[in-house]
């Protein structure tokens, strides 16, 4: 079999603030031939994350930085076309770490296989997939929501926060998102059921969580960090949680990130700050795969995919979630 | 009896940044006999600590602000020397919030009957008092220690910070503390024990962590805020734990506190920063004191007060704990 050339995103220096086009060379080779072991993989779907940021970065972090030159690191869900591998065939979807590349060769214990005919395939990039299971286990371990209590979400009309608070609102919580303009905000209490959305782009947070939050904050599941990391912790109840999910606003300072000015709150409030890494909760994946699938199926939980297709426009695709443009969980079609 | 006049300090308006002499009212005024119930109390050491600058501020907090005109609130030791309350009885010792004064009369309920030949007098108001307890249910509830950790503790030759410090070697971690000037730094290796002391004032914090903390922070016990904070920061563990006891270093900002700017590093290490109320511990004082007693008489806890006579002499004796003169808890004999 035939299959051409490979297109490959490669990552060729690290960037300073706003990642621009500069940082990326397009490269082109044969597509590899898989060993014993291995599968070749067309991709179908690439994930498009704001953890991408931190990745590029030189440093010590909870991943090993990409390197000057490899391919850029992304997951994604394709087509098994050759196999060497035993239990896996032609024919078969599978998500792992593709790459942002249109063919991949890996061992076939880095990847998942994957049902098509369930869930439409990018879903598994989605809900089913790393966001899915960061607002899962971020949500309900780290912020431990009680019936009745108010929970804020930032990014909430993103693929992590959309989810959260709908597993909150599952959970009988108050929930109130933060979001920027009228269209996401819109689809955020329509879409997902949220009790409330903040409008960031018009409307001050400081007084939008005042009126929507008269009961004060229990729990809030940050995305964003910044200013309204400390407008949150203006707010918040006794034992409140802050889960720190991500801070999309601060991934590309080129000064110093902006330290929450007021987290003494954490101490008169006797409240708790923690941050949280999804991969330490990979052996609880497939448990939490099931349970939202089950919400799924009733109706209790929707899901989004923002659908960008073209490989090669990568570098600017993937500006679009800093830019605040995706609306859910932004995917690829390379 | 005639006992002759009470001398009070009360608050006179809010400080601006640090209380100059002008916040203060020196008054006198007749003492107040006894109702049924309650008790007539002389002050033989009154507790001065950084939390009443919190206390001297306007708006919410875990606890009312002293009212303008108020006596300022204090805990203090002292004996009963009039009684209208069933179980006490004149020339008995008590503890209670005495505030600063000569002579206070309280309601029995607020106060609790010490030995005074168990220990010291003054120490009622360290190592088994608020200090004590900070530093007992701040360290072992939100610290969490195990065997073997790093703990780092900044104000270590301070009330609080002195004995946290010495209960985390009891629990067999490796202790650096962070203390001003050779002198605190000689006493919080040599008398408390700690296994190094990075002097903050004549040394790179930053620099001293990286050289006492070869395997990186588990615990840090916060007393200060500020820099430091964001210096251990930079060296925590996975799944460290920040506890926030206070914030000295910020007490008497007069701009925005400095919040942690490398407070990501929560995220990357699914790190935890709690604040901490030492009163919500009310229920298992009794508990905390006889442990460290325990721990006193074998010789494992040492305590050490600060002595400074005066009652007039308020308004400057508690500005000492902002320019860290103390050396232990500091108490002021009226």
């Amino acid at each position: 079999m035939s299959i051409g050339e490979n297109t490959q995103i490669r990552l060729a220096k690290r960037p300073q603030g706003v990642p621009g086009a500069d940082v990326w060379d397009i490269t082109t080779s044969a597509v590899e031939e898989p060993e014993a072991g291995e599968v070749l993989i067309e991709a179908s779907y690439l994930s498009l994350d704001p953890a991408m940021r931190g990745w590029m970065n030189e440093g010590k972090s909870y991943i090993e930085p990409v390197g000057i030159g490899d391919v850029m690191r992304a997951l994604g869900v394709g087509k098994v076309i050759k196999s060497r591998a035993e239990g896996l065939n032609e024919g078969d979807f599978v998500v792992g770490p593709i790459g942002i590349q249109r063919f991949a060769t890996l061992p076939a214990n880095q990847v998942d296989k994957v049902d098509p005919t369930l869930v439409p395939l990018e879903r598994y990039l989605g809900v089913l997939g790393m966001p899915g299971m960061t607002a899962y286990f971020c949500l309900l371990d780290v912020g431990q929501p009680k019936e009745g209590e108010t929970v804020v979400i930032s990014g909430a009309a993103g693929a992590v926060g959309s989810i959260a608070g709908q597993i909150a609102k599952i959970k009988g919580c108050r929930v109130v998102g933060i979001a920027g303009g009228p269209e996401k905000c819109h689809q955020v209490t329509e879409d997902y059921g949220f009790d409330a959305c903040i409008d960031y782009k018009n409307e001050s947070v400081a007084q939008g969580l005042k009126e929507h939050c008269p009961q004060g904050i229990d729990v809030y599941f940050d995305n964003v960090g910044g200013e309204i990391l400390d407008d949150v912790l203006r707010r918040i109840n006794k034992n409140a949680r802050i889960a720190i999910c991500g801070a999309i606003s601060q991934y590309n300072a080129m000064e110093a990130v902006k330290g929450p000015s007021n987290y003494l709150s954490l101490l008169v409030n006797r409240a708790r700050m923690e941050g949280f890494v999804v991969f330490d909760h990979r052996h609880r994946y497939r448990e939490a795969a099931k349970e939202m699938a089950g919400w799924m199926a009733e109706g209790k939980l929707k899901a989004r995919e923002h659908i960008v297709e073209g490989l090669e426009t990568f570098p600017d695709r993937l500006l679009m979630l800093f830019r605040g443009e995706n609306m859910g969980k932004l995917v690829l079609k390379p």
